[in-house]
């Protein structure tokens, strides 16, 4: 198992107490890509990311999109001849809210018993920003990389990144890579390494039901009028049947078998569902029947609600009948599952069960594809050392429950494999309040990072 | 049939535009019960309707209670021998939300095409004003009323009046009275006077779904937690069974049969089912198989959702697993339904669906009984001939779907027949954006209770 380069350790160790200045700065730029009245945070958070890939030594170009922008960096010292890897990341986060529940505010970084927490820490500023210092580092100690090297950032990953894949296509020729790095994704536990082998797709849905113009009072209307929010609550009721399988037909169609040596690596994975249960704080695990829960989180699709409004919902009653309500519903997919198709299934299934005398509409807000990697060759087998001689122990291969659609852009645009290893932990609240990452992670991925372009270096890319 | 005394019809004509003024001068006070900030507002509102009860002829006290105050206003000149009316409303008003779909500000009170629009113009401010302007009227004139009259108006009506029977109860004997008359309900339709005979009752709930501790990534953690939305949207959807029967157990045990003559009645009534419908704007009417709408309304009880809240609501998408999930759900209850018992029910029913890894709790908000008229005796038969004076045509006996919950009290507390004759209309949006107050029924109705006072005095009261 080879080392972390002396070097390269060295100048990180020196550089620590700026590093984490510069995180802290980053982490203040509240880039909340789902809301329009923070865009202006969301392009100076591109802006900055820019300023910070120049500082570390590399060109760097603000692209201008429909969307938020894309940032690319470019480091071509190596030469034509060289292959060429693509880090992508992206800086953009989740909204905050609820804000009263974050312990510390969501966008000012606060580091309590060695986690920083702040909105965008672990998802995925945090795990951008170790990249640009590992590159800083090989730069400012080497003056060069073993190959060349692009960093891809971009400012809607967490609304869908819809103009990512069309800017790839776009600027294939510019993009061109041998093999693509994404940091965005958590280990199994701490101090364990992990190379994710796959991730579930994402079809998300707005399902908007409207009962009578307007709200009606409940008593003079109550018992005639048909409640949209009653109804709303019944189609969502008929998405599952009583074991927890998704009741949609047509649904499970295209989901494949798991390779037999990945499932068993991961049922000796050290995983305690007990743990697992109390660290929600649920009274009690559920899901699909018939699977353990690293199946059912990796393996299986779910269709969930992640939100719910109607009516009244303020202090005290109001005996009102609303005039409309509204679901917002997530399927994970996995492979080959396509989200296209998931939508038409979905909207069949609520056109087939909406009750007469509402008007059920689903929109489809965005999706992504699932995604399983083929764990062989120079680039793994690179990631696999790398990770040892930081972690000083060889990785694990998990798989991951999340959603990160562009994995399968890149493969399919760029025709390059693409690497997922990731220094989040469970229990990091992505995408809840108190949201934070391990300095200790980002501490030893930065140097397990730098590591990696040496390995592949040495070891190749392809 | 008598007519409207010429004398008091004069005064109303000649102080047409003041008593105008005036009762939007009511109408701008936002005396919303329900919201805390307010409570000054309903303060002040209490504190104008004791001003108007002085102004036309009457003492005033406001009563201060552990909620909102009660105004009581007594005129009793006429002796002690004569016989004692005690006029029921209430100062307070739905909240307004949401507001952006007034057409005019909820309480900036505006006519449109003989409709006064204003948040409480119908619900119930301009109902308990014209009993007030009528009492003017005679004291103005005459100097003095047929029997004595007491007015008791309360400030907390939309929140479930807790506060209103412990205070008759403890001025049982400054309240005692041989009848009491509420305007608070609507009449058939448009010049068709109506006495109501019966009210439905209430049970007002908040059902909270607690799942994980904390919001989760609905990813990471989607397939093995379960989701308290969906658990939620499961538990509403057991309510009713396919045919829009309530499928709560004993739900229906105290349900009586309708009297004949009344059902009979009730089936002549000029009812459009069509015509409704389209009114609410619903695509088709729903509810209870096997009844009538009319039937639905007034005779059969219900299950609503009035509210829906969890997890992300706002633009764009948010792939979380809610924390929690809220509805409001409220059961209008028909004779002899009892609120309590239907509140052991509902926890009852609630607690054995609720899925394992969820939290439910119920919490019952407020509650009322429901009521039926006995519609005999000198009250009734008085009432019939004013309006018939006021109107040019007899009243029809109506239900109604809502609930006014006191009116149970007085006849349980006071041992007194309670008349019910409102003056609203169908579609006047009673608790919902646009509420409107007819204002030739506004006119016609204060003539109609002007007149009624002296056929109590020449029929009797009891």
């Amino acid at each position: 198992m080879p080392a972390v380069p002396a070097d390269l350790h060295d100048y990180l160790s020196q550089h620590d107490a700026r590093i984490q200045r510069e995180l802290f700065e980053f982490l203040r730029i509240p880039s909340v890509s789902a809301r329009s009245e923070h865009d202006a945070d969301t392009a100076r958070a591109a802006e900055w990311t820019a300023e910070s890939l120049r500082a570390a030594g590399l060109t760097a170009t603000v692209h201008q999109t429909e969307g938020h922008p894309v940032v690319v960096g470019e480091w071509r010292g190596a030469g034509p001849a060289a292959p060429t890897v693509l880090v992508y990341g992206h800086y953009d986060v989740q909204p905050a809210e609820p804000l009263e529940l974050w312990t510390s505010p969501a966008f000012e970084p606060t580091i309590r018993d060695g986690k920083l927490f702040a909105r965008g820490s672990v998802d995925d500023k945090g795990q951008l920003f170790l990249h640009i210092k590992a590159l800083e580092a090989h730069l400012a100690v080497r003056g060069r990389l073993p190959v060349n090297v692009l960093v891809l950032a971009e400012g809607e990953e967490e609304v869908g990144s819809e103009h990512l894949a069309p800017f790839i296509a776009a600027n294939a020729s510019l993009l061109a890579s041998d093999a693509v790095i994404i940091s965005d994704s958590a280990m199994f536990a701490p101090g364990l390494p992990s190379i994710l082998s796959s991730l579930r797709g994402l079809a998300y849905f707005q399902i908007d039901v409207q009962g009578p113009a307007q709200d009606l009072h409940s008593g003079s209307y109550g018992g005639a009028v048909v409640n949209p929010a009653m109804a709303l609550a019944r189609i969502l009721a008929t998405l599952h049947d009583d074991a927890g399988h998704i009741a949609i037909a047509g649904f499970y169609d295209d989901v494949r078998d798991w390779p037999a040596a990945v499932r068993t690596q991961m049922k000796g994975l050290p995983f305690d569902a007990e743990q697992f249960r109390a660290e929600t704080g649920a009274t009690a695990l559920g899901g699909e029947a018939g699977y353990t829960v690293l199946e059912q989180l990796w393996t299986r699709p779910t269709c969930e609600v992640n939100g719910l409004l109607s009516g009244y919902t303020g202090e005290g009653a109001k005996t009102v009948l609303p005039a409309r309500a509204m679901a917002k519903v997530s399927c994970r997919l996995v492979p080959d599952q396509d989200p296209a198709k998931i939508e038409s299934l979905m909207k069949a299934h609520v056109a087939r069960v909406a009750p007469a005398g509402v008007t059920a509409t689903v929109t489809h807000l965005h999706g992504g594809r699932p995604w399983r990697a083929e764990l062989n060759g120079p680039l793994y087998d690179a990631a696999r050392r790398a990770l040892g001689a930081a972690f000083g122990r060889e990785p694990v291969i998990t798989g991951e429950g999340g959603s990160i659609p562009v994995v399968g852009d890149f493969e399919r645009i760029l025709g390059a494999p693409v690497l997922l290893v990731g220094f989040g932990l469970p229990g990091e609240n992505a995408h809840a309040p108190d949201e934070w990452l391990s300095m200790e992670n980002f501490t030893v991925g930065m140097r397990a990072i730098a590591t990696l372009w040496d390995e592949l270096g040495t070891g190749g890319v392809r």
